[in-house]
């Protein structure tokens, strides 16, 4: 399997970013130089959790395709109304919604990908939008040979347009490709395309207490909790 | 100026990359195994020649978007014909279409990148496909921070659409990204839509008898014969 694998792709929050204490401390940060008290880290929980059914309105036809930006800007008004915040001018709620262009990877995400991009393409392939992607990359030192996913395919994961505009983009058959990736589901829909998969572990994406995606829930091809474990198993 | 700038786009085939002495190198190399001889350096020549009615006819509507890639390989096809070459098997033509993802970065290329790289976003906006930019980046240790161009906007430069869906991409204005290219009439068409513009002088792109852009034609915001001077006109 590794010597064909030629490229591999992955889902980025969660699995390369810790999103939940990255968008917890600009809650905190913000909210705090003003003098606001909430419950920061349930509101960062919450507003992920608003991430999904946002996204079905686009995969089952509802809305046309809006990139993250936009549906993670419209989860927070949702959210500043339902905590009962005071009123945000428009160049704050850009700056509280572009918090998710500044997450920190975890700590073996940075080496993991230098490594694994020595002898393999590398490219995200996650529901953010490249800006998003760009931004993020760039503030914890992540480089790809390109960004894919969801914008390039105007579709969220886990359509399979994704997965395979992916590929094609990059001039690959679906099983030359390895999805990576910290979510069963993820993994699932790329291997029902053909693609190889790599499950990496995340057990505190969540927090403490996080109750989903604690093991393999299949026989993934590589089982590990971290990208340089990725790279351990390939080489 | 340059203190807005915050993206540097790159237009690649002769910007960046001397794609005429790497497409000859590889002609020679290959049909000299097989003691064949023509002038393989006006074969190049007519290659690259016949790129821009290609692109032509996707931009006239004639023909659906189809990637690089397709119209190189339909493009050495004729060339065959016309210089009257044994027939090739499948393997051998994409062989030599994928010449034009192993080309060679002029010397001052990928050190330039990695400079301008450190303060702003660079992107590739070239007519290329992402395939063949990934395999040519990873072939001369070129690093972006993703790869925009053709194939994003399914359409080839000059279109406005190609320059402009790189900025959207971007989440950023047109005003605040730089065009850079060896071309003027790329630039042309970067300043009609409010960009910047770097002209960087690649006076043997075309080899010795080179004829075209030789020099700025217009007063663009840099003038430099190297990716290095873009970042040294940049400081």
């Amino acid at each position: 399997m590794s010597l064909e694998t030629k490229a591999l792709l992955f889902d980025v929050f969660g699995t390369v970013v810790d999103w939940r204490t990255s968008v917890l401390a600009e809650l905190q940060a913000f909210f705090g130089a003003r003098g606001v008290e909430r419950d920061w880290g349930r509101f960062a929980l919450d507003w992920r959790a608003l991430y999904q059914p946002a996204m079905e309105a686009v995969r089952s036809g509802a809305r046309d395709y809006s990139n993250l930006d936009v549906l993670h800007r419209e989860n927070l008004l949702t959210l500043l109304r339902r905590y009962d915040l005071p009123a945000l001018d428009a160049a704050e709620v850009w700056h509280l919604t572009t918090a998710w262009h500044r997450l920190a990877p975890w700590p073996d995400s940075a080496p993991g990908l230098a490594r694994l991009r020595e002898s393999r393409i590398v490219a995200s392939l996650s529901n953010g939008n490249i800006a998003l992607m760009v931004n993020l990359s760039r503030h914890g030192g992540l480089v790809w040979d390109t960004i894919l996913g969801a914008e390039i395919a105007r579709a969220y994961k886990p359509d399979p347009r994704v997965y395979l505009r992916a590929a094609e983009a990059l001039g690959l058959a679906p099983d030359q490709c390895m999805m990576v990736a910290a979510h069963n589901d993820d993994l699932r829909a790329a291997r029902a395309l053909g693609m190889g998969t790599a499950f990496v572990l995340r057990a505190s994406e969540y927090g403490p207490g996080q109750t989903t995606d604690l093991g393999a829930e299949e026989a993934w091809d590589i089982v590990t909790d971290s990208l340089t474990g990725v790279a351990d198993a390939l080489d």
